[in-house]
């Protein structure tokens, strides 16, 4: 039996009817930097989406690079960012906010979240400190929907955080990595519109939702970041066939094809949690969305290991460990159904 | 008549082979990051064409990103970069070297080249000068094969600089954006192995070379760069789905492909120099790959810009302009004969 | 009756022998840049007193600066430096470092002190994580001596932090912005030499202990750290009349004047230790240097505010804080006594 | 007989008035960190004597520090610096301004100057260039009063400057190092008021004018630079001890001292210049203040060099070299004579 993957959300190519799109327009000739048709017509269709009809759409490679560019551009020089402990910024790219000159407040996190009080606690505590002065000002706060723990703000939980955003100033910045797998969640009450409405910045993730690569950065106010397009030069962010990226949104935003594209993998991972309760396992939190953590014993885990890929996520006590299942928007019934019936023999 | 596109070589999408590719793997589930199979499979042919059995292979994304993230790992924080100053770190990629913290330090050039003699000079200079200490030292060489001007360092010239860098032990980095149309052009004696040969750092360009984005950096001593993973990460140049790279370098370098795919391009411009000196049109200068730099009345601009893109140069004086034309390796010879006659009837 | 001054241990100007010096020598004619004789001369006398002959000795103007430049030149690009959750570089020095390009690895803190086990345990951590190539690896060692908090590091206890730095390749850096205080305490068992022989660099402070401003930083093996004067220089560190600086360590190298010149600050902290001790006062915690943490009920903390400076340091409930009176070389008996009468007849 | 010392204007101590006031006030304490009464008193001083009474004044320690400190808080991340290729930014900074993360923009300059009109060419070209969002956007003007060729500025070069730079909403920042010698040059009609008028930042140079160290920013409108003092602390430029540069200011602004100190360095370069040219020197160029340039032949200099200190500025063909004289605030008529005497019978 080949390995199955259940790793990431990134072990395939793209959504077919990108690649199809690729085929029909591949000698067609067009502008660079993403000032071509293609990229015209994401915009527009992001726009619409996002029911933010004077955003700024800006199309970039990666998360990473997505995240420090923007964060680069919203912060004063002597300002950081408020992030979660676990948020992708704080400990999974390599140090490029710092990199960038900036300092990442990290807080605890509740499965991945920041709550509103403990935002407001930090900042009071920091204007009422008599040597902020010495100090970094948070200046921003950034929030992964769904977080890195695949769990998601609530709606009310964003409103919360944007009001004490508003009474510090600070822009609210969502990284929307995994976000398909967000809107395509029955729990979900935070629409696109919703985002739009409520934060300063945003971006739409492709790369790990149907894209071969690609995120959407969006931006309702543009004047918050003016020259934002040597920005993203400036950072290496910036694609001379642009039209790559602008063509693939093209494709993820007809039909509503990005609102139904993480529905499999949300179907898949539901079915998972149930069979894993079901056949006896521990799950190490519960969470709505394509991320499963699980509690192994460290035998089992190594088992396991030879015939299916998945993620190492941290020690749980000296005999067991979580480790993570990703399902995707490529994950299929069967791949599901091989998955359940090794789980079901393991123990 | 459809508009013609001679602006640039990054236009159009990418070679067949490579959407065949796309296409034939693209529900196949790798690893990430350029850990997967295509990368390694890329990697051993690119090494193969290089004649450096040990180098290390990076790919990246953009070219502007490759050369900030190379750059910024081979220089120590006192160093600048010397680079000529038509390059394109010093011109025209907003400043992210100076943005990860060194100085481009810009000579004088001849068509885009530096000499080793005006290397040299400003290398002594410096290391006479009593206030060096105050001075940024010059800490590597940046070159571009082709030029920015389309023109080509000669392997005796390419030597006569690795000596210079010998001397004052300054790393030679080389910027291949354009690569393939050296390689491609009759006059060129520089191979992949005399380049793997004479530099510590090269990169191999895919995006204005047939591929749908990418560069190959090549190290020939990986022992450079130590760490160079999370140098990549921290530029936000690491690409999730590695394999999108991987599988296209895997392309340009099977059947030689790489060698080839310029050609067109070489032929489309030198059949366009002969026209344009036959029609009696003055070229600004002359070069051997896939670049053409005109001089047009401003009337003649005007009218031509109706019918085909091309790119601003520079103004050569008040009645005259410097224009490019550039071709591609997908260029036809229904596109030359069309601009050819294009600008037979203009005059 | 006159305010008393516990806010700090840089209140006043400068020994009177710096005075002395100063006014002797002010016409006197010198090079600049650390070039001239005084500067030559207290380079001397410090390698004699650390018994480090070898070393290479830098003055620097203030400590953060002085911070900054070091850690910045021993980093890799892709690495962080370990420090204290307490850390004046984690938290009051503006995010320099991050200014920087580099992230502070914050650990846990025993009242301002690692331990060798915590930075193990990072490091062991970092090394074992399948994803360290994403993550910042942690490149140096940052301590203070005393601590942010008063503390010391034991002899044993920094052996063992440099048994950790040994066995993960980290140079070990101490912060001595207060070193003279350490000297003068009679539990302290860190010798200048101690440091000398164990740490890759650290730094004596003048500003704190008895200079009008200045920084002696050490580096027993000047290989660690090539072209530090432009790195200096870079960092906006490097002062033109670098004989001020010179001078003033010349003046505390000079009959053993630093090691003597921290003693009145100890014996008056003392004495107030066991007066608020005596007077039913609450110690927040011990610490043997200048520095003493108190718990006030938040009326005493006003009233007595209104007669003497001393620091906020944290809330302690809702009814108590913790503050700190700090001594000084400065500090006279009459001002101990003054500060005793008050705390006696505050509660 | 001793060696003469024309090597620079920062080779003494400090205006004995300075040292007075250090000695009187040696063992009073103060606040820290510029918040003392010396520094309150010397920033209403320097108000008094811009005529500009909303000003923020700032006292920094040295002036590569005082620049990068400025320039990295004036611009944004996109942008440059416009600056003489001879500026001390441009060459002599060791790169702090490109370590800070902005491009020097060099301009051909006229014995240290710029002009409006070549910074209006350089801004038009820009803003014209189609290319533009991929280059470094000039964001803000250097210039240095007296430059680093000893010459000024004229009241209406300055006041074309600033049109130019209204024009293109550039603030102007003006280096005054030397700002002393500028004010006693009877040719100079750029008065501190004018210059509070016209620019938008500059500093009144103390390190070379007659203090131990230190230099004061004036912003007419503080506005500009919101939450500057973070801005200090995070280049390591605020000072424990702010009150030794406060002090220091105070006495510089008390009786017009900053005006007339230059004087005797004004006087001695004319008598110098005048004797030069009566005993057959060649001046390199004509410069009023306190810098002296001449051509020596090779031989000459090298026989001077055993009895003065002096700077070699530049080779001017095989057999001669440009050197500077530089007189300063300490220059005594003796010392003047002694220097003619030599000159006198070199030759």
């Amino acid at each position: 039996m080949e390995k199955l993957f259940f790793a990431s959300d990134y072990q395939e190519g793209a959504h077919p009817s990108i690649l199809k799109r690729l085929e029909e327009t591949n000698l067609m000739k067009t502008a660079g930097y993403g000032t071509d048709a293609f990229c015209d017509a994401a915009r527009e269709k992001i726009r619409a989406a996002c029911n933010a009809p004077e955003a700024a759409v800006h199309f970039l490679v990666g998360g990473t690079q997505t995240n420090a560019t923007v964060i680069g551009a919203i912060l004063k020089p002597y300002q950081g960012v408020v992030a979660a402990e676990s948020g992708h910024i704080s400990v999974h790219e390599a140090g490029i906010i710092e990199r960038g000159g900036h300092k990442v407040l990290s807080l605890p996190h509740d499965h991945g979240k920041l709550t509103a009080k403990s935002i407001e606690a930090y900042c009071e505590k920091y204007w009422k400190d008599a040597n902020r002065e010495h100090m970094v000002m948070p200046g921003m706060v950034y929030l992964s929907q769904p977080t890195e723990y695949g769990t998601l703000y609530s709606l009310s939980e964003m409103e919360e955080i944007r009001a004490v955003c508003d009474k510090y100033r600070m822009p609210l910045y969502v990284d929307g990595a995994r976000l398909a797998y967000a809107l395509a969640a029955p729990e979900n009450d935070v629409t696109l519109p919703a985002l739009a409405r409520l934060v300063d910045a945003f971006y739409i993730g492709g790369t790990k939702c149907g894209a071969l690569l690609g995120e959407a950065v969006v931006i309702p106010d543009p004047a918050l970041l003016p020259h934002f397009f040597t920005v993203v030069k400036q950072h290496g962010a910036l694609l001379a066939k642009g039209r790559l990226l602008g063509l693939q949104f093209d494709a993820l935003f007809t039909d509503d094809l990005y609102r139904r594209i993480g529905k499999p993998a949300i179907e898949a991972a539901e079915k998972l949690r149930s069979a894993l309760i079901e056949a006896g396992y521990r799950l190490a939190f519960d969470s709505p969305t394509n991320q499963i953590f699980v509690i192994l014993k460290n035998g089992e885990m190594e088992r396991l290991q030879e015939k299916v890929e998945f993620s190492f996520w941290e020690k749980y006590d000296e005999t067991h460990t979580v480790v993570r299942f990703a399902t995707s928007w490529a994950t299929t019934e069967n791949d599901t159904e091989s998955l359940m019936a090794l789980l079901a023999a393991n123990p």
